[in-house]
C-alpha cells in the first residue's frame, strides 16, 4: 500500500484533528493515514520504541489506539457513503474489544484493515485486523455512533 | 490517593520497563503508577494535551492503554499474592474491551480501579474502571495471562 501522494481519509476530511490516534495535527500522536480498500479502510502504522511493552514487542494500548481510531473512521466513512454525503458525521467510540493473538513486533510495518459487518442509521459495528509480516497478531472490533449537534464531540473533524 | 512518598508496584517489581503504558522508563511513555487498594489496585492519572480525541475529550485508544495496563498489573499481583510469592508471573494481556460511558474530560485527575473477578493458576480476569470528577467514564475487563519460559515476553519486569 503505497499512497504517498494521496490523501489519507484523515487529511482529506479532518486535517486540524487533534486527536492521539488519528489526528494530522497532533505533533506527538499516531497520526495514522487510512485509506479505502477493496472492503473498508486499510492503513500501514510502523510503531517506534516508545510504543514497545517490552523490548521487540508493541503495547497492546498502542495495538488499541490504532484499531479504535482506525474502525472510528471505518464507521465515519461507511456512514457517509450510505448517507450519499460528502463529508462524514461526526462518530465517536461506544466500546471497543481487542484481542491479541500473537505478540505484535518492533521493526515492522503493520497492515491494519477494517471492515463494516453492521450499519444502521447513525451507527457502525467494524471488525478489524493487525498483521505482521502476513501473519494476524490482534483482531479487534468496535462499535462507532454518529453524533449530533449538542454533543462535546460534534464538528470534531472541523 | 496520596502516595508521592510511595512506590508504585511498576517502581518496585519493574523499575526498567520501557512499557508504553505502565514502565517507569519509558520517557515518553503514560509513566502509569499503581498502588494496592481495598479491592484491587488504584491509580490517579492526569492526561496530556496530546492524549485528547477532540478538544477537552481523552482519546479511547489512551484509555484504554490506561485500563489495559493497570488491569495486567492487578492480575500480576493478584496471582503473585495468590502463589505466596515476593514478585509477580510475567503477564501478558490476552485480551481485553473498553465501553465508553461518557466522554472523559481533559483537565481532570482520572482515577482508575482494577479488580480481579476470576482467577486460575496462570490467568486472571479483571475489571477496570476510569471515573473524572466522581462519574465513571469508562469501564474495562480483561484477561491477562501468566507467561513462561521461552515466551517473548518472559522477565519483561527485569
Amino acid at each position: 500500500m503505497e499512497r504517498d501522494g494521496e490523501k489519507s481519509v484523515q487529511e482529506i476530511h479532518a486535517p486540524s484533528s487533534i486527536c492521539f490516534g488519528c489526528g494530522p495535527s497532533n505533533r506527538n500522536g499516531l497520526k495514522i493515514r487510512s485509506f479505502r480498500g477493496e472492503r473498508g479502510l486499510e492503513m500501514e502504522f510502523t510503531p517506534s520504541e516508545e510504543h514497545q511493552a517490552f523490548p521487540g514487542m508493541i503495547n497492546g494500548g498502542i495495538i488499541g489506539t490504532l484499531l479504535d481510531c482506525h474502525g472510528n473512521w471505518t464507521a465515519a466513512i461507511a456512514l457517509m457513503d450510505k448517507a450519499g454525503d460528502s463529508e462524514p458525521p461526526c462518530t465517536v467510540t461506544a466500546s471497543y474489544s481487542i484481542r491479541l493473538r500473537r505478540p505484535t513486533p518492533l521493526g515492522r510495518t503493520l497492515s491494519v484493515t477494517g471492515e463494516v459487518v453492521e450499519i444502521g442509521e447513525n451507527r457502525a459495528s467494524v471488525m478489524m485486523s493487525l498483521l505482521a509480516d502476513g501473519k494476524v497478531c490482534a483482531t479487534g472490533e468496535g462499535l462507532f455512533v454518529a453524533v449530533k449537534e449538542g454533543h462535546p464531540a460534534f464538528h470534531r473533524w472541523n
